[in-house]
């Protein structure tokens, strides 16, 4: 898949799906991916500069081979301290956690973690924005959500409320995002709406 | 090592030093644990939001053993695309990257890559603020040189230029970060003065 300017994309994928026509469905591709293609285009259209950190890996064991590239033998996933995705559009700070979910009905707050939490508690509180983009995979519908109304859910989930985000709100308050050929989950666009 | 609000700090480094005295020194520690423990003490005292990012590696093959964490067998470095380290400050969005050099006498440009600059260039065209610093570790000397100090050099490399950015330079036009025993590289202080 080439950009019109003649540049080949690039993946954090190590198998890219290649594909003979062009596929305008949404279908087959993780949301993961589509927001790395998101932000390559976005990267090289002078849009803007948002990467996924790397997963972060415990190393305790590395080979050197002679004459070759070292060979990590032993190490371990560990659980990210923060979001995914983080970077800066029109001058400002923005950081947002990808989530998607089989479920139609609600979102499961058991899918965020209490440190990613803080951290979007600590961002937002330091004047950057802070989002989530939540797909619901069966019903192909992508949203943005500020995190404070996650907050809102997160907080009352310890006194007693609801373990999920019903669809509904989500629907109601969040910014549905439309799908398109080149900015897949276009949400740049959608923040344009939402904070500029 | 605790803080004064009690709680305890943390780090990326699997063997932390540990001392019995405090120890005012800068000697002994990385450029990159001294920044590490900053963004820390950052964090807890609500001043900044910045981490640093994860080491890339290309994971190729993972155990998953019964009843135990997935291992991952064989995985090999990656070439990072961005810099080190990115938050927020101030409702900024920032973006460096770090470097020791065992000269006196000037910085070599072999310590960065195309693929780096390319990345700090971008992020001074959205509005972020992209920064080396560059540690003399002979000298024990921390600087902050703004990004658009180093592409001047940077390009000029490809045009006859020196392949190098002069230690006199950096102490002129850079900013010297001195050394605190909670803030160990004060980064904020210094971009106060600079860009605020």
């Amino acid at each position: 898949m080439n950009y019109p300017n003649g540049k080949r994309r690039f993946t954090q994928n190590p198998t890219p799906q290649k594909k003979t026509k062009p596929d305008f469905s949404n279908r087959g591709m993780s949301l993961e991916e589509d927001i790395n293609l998101t932000n390559e285009y976005y990267l090289e259209a002078g849009i803007a500069v948002v990467h996924k950190k790397p997963t972060p890996v415990q190393i305790v064991n590395v080979d050197y081979p002679k004459r070759s590239a070292a060979v990590i033998k032993e190490a371990y996933f560990k659980q990210a301290s923060t979001t995914d995705f983080n970077g800066v559009y029109r001058g400002k700070y923005i950081d947002f956690e990808a989530k998607e979910t089989k479920n139609k009905t609600s979102f499961p707050l058991s899918n965020v973690h209490q440190h990613q939490v803080d951290h979007m508690k600590a961002v937002v509180s330091h004047g950057g924005i802070s989002f989530l983009i939540v797909k619901f995979s069966p019903l192909e519908e992508v949203y943005l959500l500020p995190s404070p109304m996650l907050f809102t859910y997160w907080d009352d989930q310890w006194n007693g409320g609801r373990k999920s985000i019903p669809y509904s709100y989500i629907m109601e308050k969040g910014t549905r995002i439309p799908f398109h050929y080149q900015a897949r989950i276009d949400y740049a666009k959608t923040l344009d709406k939402l904070y500029f």
